[in-house]
């Protein structure tokens, strides 16, 4: 790309700035007060003619930043750039005088924090997207520590939030054709089912899976989200069976089931910006138009939250001694292995987390996440699987069981109402049998 | 592209409440009042769910309304989504109690207009941002009989001005090899020498021209203003001979000149929103990189107001007689053309071309608005040319004088904000001689 | 590109030569002399060195050559780069003392002119493909008067051959997104109905049309041949309803028929090396796949021999005197307009045009051209349309009648091979009802 | 892409014949019988209508032959579609007769085995230069048991060599963004300094490195020979150096040399059609365009055949019993790790091996094959490099030496002329100081 000598001088300024060479904007001051005068003349009028110079300048400067740097100027960010007192007090007095509707927009205008402009300013650079969202990925952990930093991630999440609308986003397919440097951060961002190298990715987009990412243009070389789809004859009911199998090329042409086994969010800095309700959907919509032979589609999910919940349950006394003794071995996952096969216990925690997923509320919505968020978006809970998941992070969770969530188009406009208004749960049939014999 | 059933069925909808089948929604009532629930449910949970097909709906119908429901849509959008007073109330009350960042953000939110939050929901769809804007194209002509609609314009030139952020345009190189589809909008689009047909946009994309256009992701076929330049020996003075010359193969590699003579805005519904201030700095740069024998850039620019306010001046009594004489036929441009060789006129009329750009100001600023769009964008007054453009135009709106604003990379950060400051209007030496002769 | 100075350096000695600046290589010579040391050196070890330099010279040179210097190289081809007699009978001489096939491999690479490989050479440069193609395209007019040329023609043609086998070609659909460039040449190829510039284009390649194109790789903006395709209800009879009928978006979903209503060779130097028959298959399967209500894929054809045959037709004795009187009209388009409703003259001339196609021959295959194209590609004639073109040539050429062919993918091969093998014409029921009527 | 039912007929008819289903063509035959009428049909008039779907069975039928099946498959090949003799002796008595060019042309033509025109039908296939290039690349190896196969060879290798013609190969910049399906063949062709997977691959392309590839438009997924190129300060003299050392950013603007460390050809079926040459060279402008500051294009080279040499050397009458006892543990690289910083065996290993590169000979040429390739190509010997290649590969070929061939551009063309006519090595200066010392 062309960067003229014009754009390279203001861009030099900055380095120099970090290096401390400090000859350009004030000789004597400081790092910060250096990124504080940049920031002062981006929001000036200064920062309309030199266009995205001094933007290109501020997000050099962000990459170089140490971790103290960085809460530096997340502070000094959070500590100006709020609207003015005397500004806000006449806009409310106008409006209290005449509650016309254009006082009422004086109103909301006065009460916006310039901070935002100086955030839409620095987008304005190359790369300018890509450091606000890593400057969010970077405050949210401080939140905590440093409370004051919410003005900051405020403003931020409200511009990322209107950036990141859905028509802006892109579908990608990826698969083996998918340039590399894309390929290698599936490999470092896969959440659910870690991935160890190249040919473990390999398999994972072979002719019976399927991946799908959401893209943002401004971050060409990020995926923002993706899932990975496996191609099944009848519901998955084990992800090591998943992610061990051989490649069965067939499935292409005959597999009747999409099973969604991983949905893995990317960038920490669009935490709370929800695109996993889109993604599921669209590519549900993108694998009915290629596969016309898929008949079902349903996630083979993970249930995080239910040993510990069986933990705190055995301390009750809903649970005859017999039954706690059953129990006990699987909320102890070393001995877990043994056990496995013991068709009692298998029956009685399958009837217990059905209960769980059904049944146990926390704010009159289900306390495991994976079930909110799936519920939330209009699935239904279908089959539960007994060594869904015999990895020991799945034995130590919930004693190996994994659910299949299930998306019907036509319903999940439905479900997703009745759950948000009654806090209704839909759920297949066949599960709704376990759940009732569990009563 | 695939569109599942599903979001087939709603899609359908839309169109059955065009169609007046109005089996869905309220089948007992009118087109608008079937609109105004789509934009309810839209704004409701249901819009989660239906993610992006109760939007799409919406979009399609917008398409498809008439002139009268299209106004009558935007004061239904203007009427409803305001805040809710008591809302409003309260947050103010809040606040004065304890004006607290939170109470204040509190307000801030609380007055906004849910419309906002309606139209990024609109975005989500497929051709949601072209609506959009489509809708605001619409709106501006509106204004002055409508004023109520002034809510509406408000909160869509806010949202648009937020997606349509420098960071996220692209700059597109645009020739011969560019898909018609493109092309023949530039053909419609021209606004300052139009263009006849294919063959004249052929020429304007030859070797020893360059056109580069802004466009916007979510807008892939809409271009959103572009730049003409030719590549020619010292500066053009005459917009006629760069029209009409023949293609000069060696400029591109000879031409020490880079003249931007034309650009256009091609979407009325981006109005206020400016781009081109980043085009002509970006093309500068773009071509210094291609073309490393450039040394000037500058424009050829019409002074669209020239003659009306030469007609008033000469009302006043600062011309002499003989001048005033001399100057008449020229404000009357049917006699003009056996007046060109005249060289006492020309003479007059240069001075007089000077001292309006030079001194004769509007609110502190020049009243040519050529000239303000320019000066602003830390641009300086370069040469002026008797006979810069000898069409009936031309002749009329400045007795046929274009001046060529010049473009220094180096200089635009300074002259920009000593005219922002000062009113300072930068020239070049030879001009400023011009102007002092005048004097 | 980049392009060292090296490899500058090489080509500007091209063009010195052309310049006649002739410092390089040969100082005292003509440019047919150098030209033939440019040749001499390419052809030599030096080739193998200079790789593509040479051959960029060479290449540059032709596309400036005059048409007399262009005989004049094309006669040095023919005279030179014959293979050498004495190694020939030395070869006969091996093969008949011993007629092994290493002797008989011997025999064909030693007759082999070293012509070919100064046009592989050459076609090693930049745009070479696209040099060779046109030097034949200069070469065939030539034929005729410097018949010592036609070796140089056998030798292009052998090599143009193999390089646009099938496999290189790669099919494009043609439509308004493609870029300029190459839709200008759509225009100036059209070759069958005749383009009045790009609004008529624009028509051709709406909604309710398709338009393909080959392409081969080392000629990326130079489509070789291009069929455009109307789809429609049922079989079109009109050519000029198909040209200047509204857009009709319904047809795309709707259509039953797709109608091939023009194929144009593009390239002059291609002649001979026949890719119709590739493409009209090939847009079959591609409109199939696309559009599944399409079944019935058909041609509308002119008959360009027709008149000319029926001319001859009417002096022999074959036909009633009122017969003659009745047809005589249409051997004169000038009166045609008039007489073009009388049903007794379409009855007649329907019958003696089926006549004219299945049963007038000649070296045992069908007069017609364009029969024999679609024929021998394993179409069958379909219906016969009176009035199909009412242009003036249409007119003249066939009184106005067109005729479908019909391409069935089930049945091409077998009917390919019977009109190969037995010279039989395949038809449709309907037309053989009409040809039976004729007997 | 679209296949349709006709063309998946034919090409299920080849799945057929494979399973023995053999229910077409000729159900009683074996399947080579079937390959044979498949043969022949594509070489009959049924190849023609049939166009690419005759072909595209034959290449499904090759990719699933096992070795057995592809030997009979090539004898087959070899024993049929050679020119029959009559015609051959018809076409020599005719030339005899009557020596005209007509008639020299015929017997070219008559000599040229219908089994080339076979191949070029098999290439209209999808993947037909992929089957026919991976017939070659099975074939070669078994010409030596099967000497009756070389004139199947001699076809293929006529046509690839045409096919493959410089001027229609794509050069391609290889980098981390190219697709993964690229990059995986990159590691596993790697023939010169293999890679340890991705990890390796990928600092191999780091922003310090360049890698070049020529591809052919009709296999885009394969390249067919690649370049590794490092970017540093002066001439490499170590491999192993170049290949653990850290990424140093700063060597993409600070180097002047271009250090070319590794070609690899990757399909053995293109044996003997030499890019090397061509690809360095253009390599070698790509780059001067992309670096302006590069100053020095040299290889870093094994030098295969030293040791080799030496052994045989050792044993003649020309060195002291000092010096051999002191080349001893040399031969014997078990031993090496421990000599390796003796500085006498240096000396007399560098001036041994200067020798070797300089004046040992076979057939007139450089005993040493990569000497060949180079010296062959225009370039010189530069420096010999001491513990060049300290891996066990390297110890045992050339006792660690590796040398510098240098690419200078406007001295290739001469030293290339040189090299073949005179046999005249060519190298810099500082190899010549060292190679006159040893004499």
């Amino acid at each position: 790309m062309v960067i003229s000598n014009w754009v390279n001088s203001v861009i030099e300024a900055g380095q120099e700035i970090m290096r401390g060479d400090r000859k350009l904007f004030a000789p004597d001051h400081s790092i910060a007060d250096n990124i504080a005068l940049l920031c002062e003349q981006l929001l000036s009028s200064k920062g309309e003619a030199l266009g995205t110079a001094l933007a290109s300048s501020l997000v050099e400067i962000c990459k170089q930043l140490d971790a103290q740097q960085k809460i530096d100027f997340l502070q000094y960010l959070a500590s100006q750039f709020s609207a003015p007192e005397e500004q806000i007090d006449n806009a409310i007095a106008a409006y209290q005088q005449d509650p016309s509707k254009q006082n009422l927009y004086q109103l909301h205008i006065r009460t916006a924090p310039p901070r935002q402009e100086l955030f839409r300013r620095i987008n304005m650079a190359p790369d300018g997207t890509n450091t606000l969202v890593s400057l969010r990925a970077d405050l949210l952990p401080l939140l905590k520590k440093h409370p004051e930093l919410w003005e900051v991630d405020n403003d931020l999440r409200h511009l990322i939030n209107s950036w990141f609308n859905r028509g802006f986003l892109k579908l990608v397919k990826i698969d083996w054709r998918t340039p590399a440097n894309i390929l290698e951060k599936l490999i470092a961002y896969e959440a659910v089912h870690s991935m160890n190298g190249w040919d473990d990715l390999r398999r994972r987009l072979a002719s019976d899976r399927r991946c799908y990412a959401f893209f943002h243009p401004a971050m060409p070389d990020e995926p923002l989200i993706f899932v990975q789809v496996a191609l099944t004859s009848g519901l998955a009911s084990s992800v090591q069976d998943l992610l061990n199998t051989q490649v069965n090329a067939d499935m292409e042409t005959q597999a009747d089931t999409a099973i969604f086994y991983s949905i893995s969010d990317c960038q920490g800095g669009l935490r709370g910006i929800s695109f996993g309700n889109f993604l599921i959907k669209q590519v549900v919509m993108e694998l009915q138009g290629e596969l016309s032979n898929l008949k079902e589609f349903a996630t083979l999910s993970p249930i995080p939250g239910f040993c510990r919940w069986l933990t705190s349950y055995t301390e009750g006394d809903e649970l005859s001694a017999e039954q706690i003794t059953l129990l006990e071995p699987y909320l102890n996952p070393n001995q877990f292995e043994n056990l496995a096969i013991n068709p009692e216990a298998k029956e009685l925690l399958t009837q217990l987390c059905a209960k769980y997923l059904y049944q146990v509320k926390r704010d009159r919505q289900p306390m495991d996440p994976v079930a909110r968020f799936h519920l939330r978006n209009g699935a239904s809970i279908g089959r539960l699987n007994w060594m869904g998941d015999s990895s020991p992070k799945g034995l130590a969770q919930s004693a190996s069981m994994m659910v299949n969530y299930c998306y019907k188009l036509d319903r999940v406009a439905e479900q997703h109402e009745k759950f948000l208004n009654e806090g209704l749960v839909s759920a297949e049939k066949e599960f709704l049998k376990i759940q009732q014999e569990t009563n």
